[in-house]
């Protein structure tokens, strides 16, 4: 049972709650690529790259926590496996930076500028598409593939 | 897809992070006879009654995700699969209360009280096994077989 | 300078947010009391039992904290000088347990034992009057004087 | 009574636990001009910065709000009048945001950027004085009066 009991990775994408196609397409394949990378997507639960990057994972068959601000499962999008409902409104953020061991930001306003914050703050390593340019340990990433190549590679310093 | 994207129940199990060989044991049925019936358990993560149920669930292929009070998921019991580390302290006993769609609560002390009062003032169920006795939505079960039917039975009220 | 500096003692007024008016009259009561020996009053900032303690101690001049579940001050009742705003729902229950150096429950319902619980987990005294009966450390009281004495003579324990 | 009901502005002030003299400095009559203003200063209740806030409020008679990470009311520095102790580590930011009428950053690094982060995505007005340069609602002030002047006028909008 010990080969079972080794954790998969926990990965977390952080972006706004609405975004265009073009980003939504973007963290999609994030989403799937860290699936096939058989890593556990954790996000926020809710729409916008949430919601693609679930989506996904989902294709791919892999495993989406959604750590949710509201006190109710059914606000998750449908492409979420466990919904974790906190009741706590935004400082939820918080969770899934201290839980995810890499986080890959795409896109994003104020809420994921927070969340990269608080990342840069904890010493977690961030992979941004598109996003924020923020000096400290926040690295570019110019495709999707590239992005989780990148936050895998974190994973194994 | 969408047969796949049916979410499973979560029960919640709490109870002391400390506790008796014979109330270790109770737990650990618990949470063998909630992955039996193919459900996700959550608790807080860490020892005692945690631990026994999450042992009890990995040891029939079930999930379990732990909520934990610091930042870091290398708190978490060996038979978490989903380490989730809230830095909240206490505060993150509420996240196990609005995640969990019934509760299972065996023995504890203060802190499981807590969680029930949660509970009860959410109208969220809870069966409880050798542990506070509280007037309202708390139903009495005397045996793991029995909490876990219990349970499943609310989940389908 | 020094004299200033030394920190008036908070005491916390724990119950529910509608209540008989009795009860109203015993949190009131509580409240001017608590402002007369001239400590600081906090609590959940909202209605009932909340309002009348601020309610109380403003009428004597007293300092009320409100630390409110929502993320607008304009939630709390008129008699809180100070509106704390969480965001956080009921895990700003925690907050005020742990601020108040000594809990006054007053009637209240789960909301309440939540915070009792919290409080007696936490090695914080409580003194009860017609609320939860809770084997610990929660002393009862018959009257809203003795319940402001018996917690000043546990701040000086 | 009414006019004495009447809420006190409560002003944030947010930077770094460790500072340099000079920006103690500022820290400092940001913290005098404030409380001069009949304002109440809330803060994240540690040292650098917001000791020095806080020491300068005191000075001129002020209140003094200090929201802590963890759960000791002892953790404040000296200068708090009301430490509020919340044992929710970094998520207190977010209260303090939500509790400021208007912020006031000064310095900081990370956990000041995941603040002025949090109050933009609030909507919530900025003052900053030598800090980072975020686009959105957050102004730039040169002195230390002229941020508290341009935070008591956002007050007024």
């Amino acid at each position: 049972m010990d080969s079972e009991m080794k954790r998969k990775p926990i990965i977390g994408v952080i972006g706004g709650g609405e975004c265009t196609e073009e980003i939504y397409k973007i963290a999609e394949k994030v989403g799937k690529k860290i699936a096939e990378n058989n890593a556990v997507l954790i996000c926020g639960g809710l729409g916008g790259v949430m919601e693609a990057a679930c989506k996904g994972a989902k294709n791919r068959g892999g495993t989406t926590i959604g750590i949710l601000p509201g006190n109710n499962r059914d606000d998750a999008n449908k492409y979420v496996d466990l919904p974790i409902a906190t009741g706590m409104g935004y400082a939820r953020n918080i969770i899934i930076v201290y839980t995810a061991q890499c986080l890959i930001a795409i896109d994003g306003k104020y809420g994921t500028l927070s969340e990269i914050a608080y990342a840069l703050a904890f010493n977690k390593p961030v992979i941004g598409i598109k996003t924020h340019k923020i000096e400290g340990n926040l690295e570019e990433a110019h495709s999707p593939e590239e992005a989780v190549e990148k936050a895998l590679a974190k994973l194994n310093e």
